[in-house]
């Protein structure tokens, strides 16, 4: 039976939130896995790498797993009626509607996060609440149908646990073998309460341009919402 | 300053070995990210995902850092010849010379880890001495300026080895908070040591067509040095 597997994909995704769970979903006997995007022409990552969509919203199949991952290309997707338009429909017979990262905030943008316990992007956390979600700490927060995966890495965590789900844990294990996924990382520095003030501040002024214009658009979003 | 930085890309690149650690790369200030193969075609990675080269061999500049990842597509790369002397020709005059996973079997192929410590998936540890290696257990393994990382998910901690190397360890701290690296495997199966025999058993199986290959490619490689 096949699992039919979709990434979106836009100009500046963040590429490692969606080349980590890729590789582990690829390893999933049936999965085929798609990038989806507004059509197939290839689009430059975040950091530069080039991605190339597999589908477009109109070909793509009825999909069982829908994940939106994030990266600062996220900002004019949450006013994107195309792509919420394509996020909802899909999610209405999806198995699983998932995201990493800032990703969430377009499923958040998208009305699917409602009353729903989600995470983010430390960096973005706070604003899922702005979206009726509940904001939740976790490297994979379940509620339901629903699975969100923390910042960029944590798509590798959420991969294998989507990947037990659809399969079974000996599976999801012998995947997380092949991939050797036994961390060692060089310092105690992913999280903002490890990371010491200086390094926060650091991380914070690199992301700041991001954050400003996404609290600007959150706003306006919400806003029409309640109007 | 620009840092030059090159990751070679092939037919069946594992392509978590090489996207891991380019977006920790991509964000050391001054880096330039290239993926390097023999022409500008898109390739598929070992499970689908397309890649698109950025340069040729021919286009490369001087790479200050040469990576080389893995995958099945390693094993007709360590018979060919362009690619092998692409190498040797960067590692002459690169800062540092590296690989994740099965990349360092190519190395080895091109003769640059004689007598050096080097690191592999753990799938084909013991097929580096086969080269000359001194093949050492680690995550990330350092030998003077050769750096080797373990298998697929190591490249990320060999690419904050490495940007810590290039730039200094707060810059690479602050990289690690952004990707919020701080990961939490939902079992505990990344190493043979810890999956237990089934999933070492379920895993080897997966792994063995490209195995036996392999030990056949190395086994003519090795001979025809000996000549």
């Amino acid at each position: 039976m096949t699992i039919e597997i979709g990434f979106l994909v836009f100009p500046r995704v963040q590429q490692l939130d969606l080349t980590g769970p890729y590789e582990v979903l690829a390893m999933v006997p049936g999965a085929r896995v798609h990038l989806v995007a507004k059509t197939r022409d290839p689009l430059a990552s975040a950091t530069g790498l080039v991605l190339t969509p597999t589908v477009t919203f109109a070909e793509c199949p009825a999909l069982d797993v829908i994940c939106v991952p994030g990266g600062s290309g996220v900002n004019p997707l949450m006013e994107d009626g195309e792509t919420l338009d394509f996020l909802r429909r899909q999610a209405a017979g999806a198995r699983y509607l998932t995201s990493v990262c800032t990703g969430a905030l377009v499923l958040g943008a998208a009305g699917l996060l409602r009353g729903k316990r989600a995470t983010t992007h430390w960096a973005a956390h706070d604003l899922l609440a702005a979206f009726g979600a509940i904001p939740t700490q976790g490297r994979v927060v379940r509620d339901g149908n629903l699975i969100t995966g923390g910042g960029v890495t944590a798509g590798i965590d959420f991969g294998l646990t989507l990947a037990a789900e659809l399969t079974d844990a000996a599976t999801a294990q012998a995947i997380q073998l092949h991939l050797e996924y036994a961390p060692a990382p060089p310092f105690d520095t992913g999280r903002p309460e490890t990371a010491g003030p200086d390094i926060l501040a650091a991380a914070r002024e690199r992301l700041s341009a991001t954050r400003r214009e996404r609290e600007a658009i959150v706003a306006r979003v919400t806003a029409a919402e309640r109007r």
